[in-house]
C-alpha cells in the first residue's frame, strides 16, 4: 500500500452538461478543501485548476490553505476549456493572438505551481483537435503544438509537464488522443520534463487496453508521469465512480503501475453529476485501495499468471480473488 | 421535392458544454425567429423549445409571430431536461412528485401546443434512464413511463407524442433508446396518437441502420411521427452539419423515407457548437434536399437495387451519382 | 441455487477463423460428449448443433447417448450458417427455392427435436441480414421471416421458438439484432411459442445493458425463453470465458432472471479458440454460479438497492460483496 | 492522377469465417493472376500471400508469370496468421522454438521478396498480441517483437518492412494497434527500412482519422510505406468495397497522401465474402481514383480549406463537388 492519492478539489463543486446547467450548488474552492479533509479517506494531494482554484493572484494563500489541511499540491491543471476563445483551440488556435494569449495563461499558471510547491502541470488541452474532416492543417497545428509546449519545458525546466490524452470531447478529435501518439507528441519536444497523464476512463473510450498503455509509457523511457482514476460504460467519458462497472481492468492496471515503478500520485477525477462529490470521491479511493491492496497480496502470483498466457488460469485466480 | 422542412429555433441560440458554458451569446426568441425566417433556406416549420421559446403565457404571443413570418409550428418540444430537480428522472423519477411537476409541466406544453396549432409535441426524454448498474427498477420505471404516457395521449387526443429516441447523454442509459424499444414503449400505451421520432444522429449512434429503423415503424404501423436530422462520427451525438461525414446512409434514409410515405417534417436539429448557426443549419438543408433530389430522380432505380441483392451494382450506381 | 446449467456440445470442438481454419483438432459428437460428463462441473444439460451433433438419422442414437450420460436436451441450434447456401439469407433469401431449403431444413430440426424430447428451438439465423447500404429490401426479407417463423411456430405447437439476437457477423446488419427488435419480430408472429435468446456477449455488442433486457422480455409477456452465456470486451463477440472482462453486469442480469422468475437454462456458449475447450466452459459455470450465489444471498439488500437510486450504496454493496 | 494501384492476389479467392468455411471456390494462384490481368482495372501490382501465393520453392517461376501479366510485385504478405502453432503469437510467443520457427519462415518470404524484385514485405502479424486480462508480459513480448524486426530489418537491408497494424482480430488485443504504437515500435527499431501500413478499414476501426494518421506517419519521418485500401461501417474490419459507407474521409485521405507526397503504392485489399471477387476489387478502384482525381483538381481549394477552420467552408465544397 505504497502509493499516494490524491483528488482533484473542482469534482466536489457543481456539475453540468450541455442540458442542464447545474446539478448542485457550487461550493467555493476554501468549502471544498474543507470537505476534502474532512470526508475523503486517504487524501495527501490536491490537483487545483487553474483559474477556479488557483492563479498567481491566490497562489500565495492557496499554499497556507493546502498547508493548513496538511495537502500537498499533487498537480495544477491549467483550464484552456472554458473561455470561447479557446473554442477552436488554445496554442493550436489559427489566431496567432490566441496562441499567444494560451502562452501567457500557461506561464502564469507554471508560476503559479512553483508558488504552491507543485512539480506538476498537468496538461489537459481538450480544445485543441478538430471537429470536421477538411477543416484543419493536422501537420500545421501539431507543429504549434511542439512548439508551445518545448516553450513551456524549456522555460520552466523543474515542472513536469504530463500531457493528459482524450480521444474526444470537447472536441470531436483531440490531438492528444491516446497513450501512443502522446508519447510521439512528448518525444517530440525532446524535452526530459514532458510526459503523459493517463486518466482510466480517457483509455477505457480510446479503444486501449490501460494496463498496456502504463508499459508502453515505460518503455518509452518512463514517460507516465501522473493518474486519474474514473469508470465508465466504455464508449463515453461517463466519469463513474471506480469499480462501478470495471474490475478485473483496474487489478491489471494496479499490477502494471507496481510492476513497471511508477512512482507518481494515484489521482481521482471523477463528475458526479448527481451525486454526493465527497461520497462519491471517497468510493473511488477505497476501490483503488482494494485493487492496490490485491496486487500487493499476490504479485508474485500475477507476474507467474502473466508469464504462463493462459486465460484458465488467470480465471481461476480471479474467481479467487473476487 | 415533396418535404417540408423545418428546424429547433433554438439551433441557432448559445451552445455550450460541461466544460464551456458559452462558444457564443445567446440571441431572444424573436431575435432567432428572424434570423431564421431571413437567413435558412427552405424552411416552412419551426420546433419549439418549451419554457425557452414558448410557454402557457406568451402561446398567443408567439403564434402571432409565427404566423407573421408564415412559419407553422412543426412540434413542442418539451424541456424536461435543464431543470435539475428532473435530473434522476422527470415522469420516471422515484419522487412522487416530481413526477407530478413532470406531468404539470407536460400538460402545460400540451396546451400550448394547441394554441399554436401544433400538432406533435416532440418528447425527448433526455433524463429518463439511470447511469450506474444495480441502481434503479426497470421494470417499475417503464410502468410510470408508460403510465405517464398513456394519461398525456387520452388526455390531448387530437395531439401526437412522438417519442425520440437516443441511447445516451445526459444519462448513461436512456429508457427510449432506439427505434424498436421506442415502439415497443409506444405499443405498450395502446394509444393510436403515440409514435416515434427518428434522430438520424441518435440513430448512428445506436448502431442502428437508419433506414431500416423506418422499416421498422412502417410495420409496427406507421409509427415514425417525425424526423431529426445531423450527422456524426459515429460514436457520439456530435450534432454536426448533415452530410459532412455520412452520404450513402442518408441517400438510403430518404429513399425508404419516401418508399414508406412519411408524411412528416424533416427537420434540423444541429448544435453547431462553434459554427455560424444560421449557416450550418443552412447547409444541413441543402444536402438532405440534394439527397431528396437524387431519390425522386432515381426512384425505381434505387428499387430495383434493394431487390437485387447485389453490392457490386449498387456501388455502380453510387459511383454513377457522386 | 435454483438454474440448471447447460452447454452447447459444439464448443469443445474445433475453432477457426476466417484466417486459421483450425486452432485445435475437431473430437467427434461422441467425444465431447464424454469430456462434457467427466469434465464440465454442474452440467445437465446439452445444446446440439443441427446436422453437426444431430439429424432426423441420428435423433434416436443420439437421446439414449445423452440419457446414458444423464443429460437433457437444452435446445436445438439448427445450422443455417455453414451451407454457402445460406450465405445471403437462409428464410429470407431473395430465392424462393433457398427459403424452401431453409424451411425444410429447420423442419427436419424439429421433428429431431420432437425425437430428443427437446422443447427449445434456439433460431440463431446469423445469415440473415445484409452486408451493405441499398442492397436489401428490409420490409420484403422482414415478411419472410415473420412467415416461416409463423409456419414453423404453427406447425410445431409444443416446440418453443428462441430467436437468439445478434447485432453483427457474419452479416454486418442481422434482422435479430438487438432483444428489442426481436421482441417486435415475436410479437409479429401472433404465436406464443416465439420467444427470444439472450448471449449475453451479443447483447455487450449490441450497446444494451443486458439486465434491462431481460426487463423488456419479461414486459412484453415473459417472452425470454433461453439464456447462453459469455464474455467479451464490448465491442466484438469475443466469446470469452464469464468473468473474464465483466463482473457488475452479470451480478445485474442474475437479480433481474430471478426477479423476474426466469425458469429456463442457463448455458454456456463460448468459443475458446485457443483455450482448452472443456476447462474454459467449466470456468465460466463457475463464475455464473458465483454469482447466482451472491444474488442468492443478497437479493432483499439487492432489491433495496435498485429501488434507492443511489450510486454510492450501490458502489458501498459491490466494494463488500467483491 | 499519379498513383500506382495494385490488389492483393488472394482477394480473388476463396471467402470464409468462422462460421461458414467458404463461400466460393478457390482458384488457384494462377488463375487469380489471370482474372486480375483481365478483369480489374488500371492494377499494376500485385501483392502476394506468403506460401498460398510465394515460396522460396516457387519465386522465381512467380516471377515470370508476373513478368507475363506486366505486374510488378507490389508486396510480399508473410502468413504468419494460418499456422496454429503462431496461434497465440509469431515473433512473439512464448515458446522459443515458435518465435525462431517464425523468423526462419519470414526470413523465406524476405528471400523470396528478392527474386521477384519485391522492395516491400507487408508484416501483418495478425497473432501477436492478446486475448485475455491479465495472460501476457506486455514488456517481454514487446521485447521479442522488436528485436526479430530489427533482426530482420538488419539482415534485408534493401527491403523495407511496412507493419501493418489492426486494432483486434484475430486476437482480442493486437501489439500493432494503430498507427502512433506502431510509429513507435518502428522507431524502437532504429531501422531506417522500418515503416508502417495503413489499411483504412483498420484506422476506421481503431477510432482514428486515417488522414490525420497519415500525417503522424510523415511527421515521424516518411513512415508511411503502403496503402491498403477498402471500407466498413465502423466497428469491424468489413473489408467492404471502398465508397460503400464512407466518402469525405477518403477524399481527406487522398488529400493528406498527396500532401505529404506519398509515392508508394494504392492497394486494395478487400473480403468480397458474397460478392463477385474481381468486380468489388475493380469497384474499389474506381472509388479511389474518383477521389484521386476530386484532389488533384481541387488541390489548391482544398488546402484552403484545411487552414481556413471553417466547418461551413468545407460543407459548401462537398456540396459542390458531390
Amino acid at each position: 500500500m505504497g502509493y499516494k492519492y490524491a483528488m482533484i478539489l473542482g469534482n466536489l463543486g457543481n456539475t453540468c452538461d450541455r442540458f442542464c446547467k447545474g446539478y448542485k450548488n457550487n461550493p467555493s474552492s476554501d468549502e471544498m478543501l474543507a470537505i476534502a479533509k474532512e470526508k475523503i479517506p486517504h487524501i495527501e494531494g490536491i490537483e487545483l485548476v487553474g483559474t477556479w482554484d488557483i492563479s498567481p493572484d491566490n497562489a500565495r494563500e492557496m499554499k497556507k490553505k493546502l498547508d493548513d489541511c496538511g495537502f500537498a499540491c499533487a498537480s495544477i491543471i491549467p483550464d484552456t476549456f472554458t473561455d470561447p476563445d479557446y473554442g477552436k483551440g488554445s496554442i493550436t488556435s489559427i489566431s496567432p493572438s490566441i496562441r499567444r494569449k494560451a502562452m501567457d495563461y500557461l506561464r502564469q499558471m507554471c508560476d503559479a505551481a512553483q508558488v504552491v510547491d507543485c512539480k506538476t502541470i498537468n496538461l489537459w488541452l481538450g480544445q485543441d483537435g478538430y471537429d470536421y474532416l477538411l477543416t484543419a492543417d493536422y501537420d500545421q497545428e501539431r507543429e504549434w503544438l511542439k512548439e508551445a509546449t518545448v516553450r513551456l519545458a524549456t522555460e520552466y525546466p523543474r515542472l513536469n509537464f504530463a500531457l493528459e490524452y482524450k480521444p474526444k470531447e470537447p472536441r470531436n478529435f483531440s490531438y492528444h488522443s491516446r497513450m501512443a501518439d502522446t508519447i510521439l507528441a512528448a518525444k517530440e519536444t525532446g524535452c526530459s520534463n514532458v510526459g503523459v497523464t493517463i486518466d482510466t476512463g480517457h483509455s477505457f473510450v480510446a479503444g486501449e487496453n490501460v494496463a498496456e498503455a502504463v508499459v508502453l509509457a515505460k518503455r518509452a523511457g518512463n514517460l507516465l508521469f501522473h493518474m486519474h482514476f474514473n469508470d465508465n460504460h466504455g464508449s463515453w467519458d461517463d466519469d463513474m465512480i471506480v469499480g462501478s462497472v470495471h474490475s478485473v481492468v483496474y487489478l491489471e492496471l494496479l499490477f502494471w503501475l507496481k510492476k513497471t515503478g511508477y512512482q507518481g500520485w494515484l489521482s481521482m477525477d471523477q463528475y458526479p453529476y448527481r451525486e454526493d462529490g465527497a461520497a462519491a470521491i471517497g468510493e473511488s479511493i477505497l476501490w483503488v485501495r482494494k485493487f492496490e491492496r490485491v496486487v500487493d497480496e499476490h504479485f508474485k502470483e500475477i507476474e507467474t499468471l502473466v508469464k504462463a498466457n493462459d486465460a484458465v488460469e488467470t480465471s481461476r485466480f480471479l474467481r479467487k480473488i473476487f
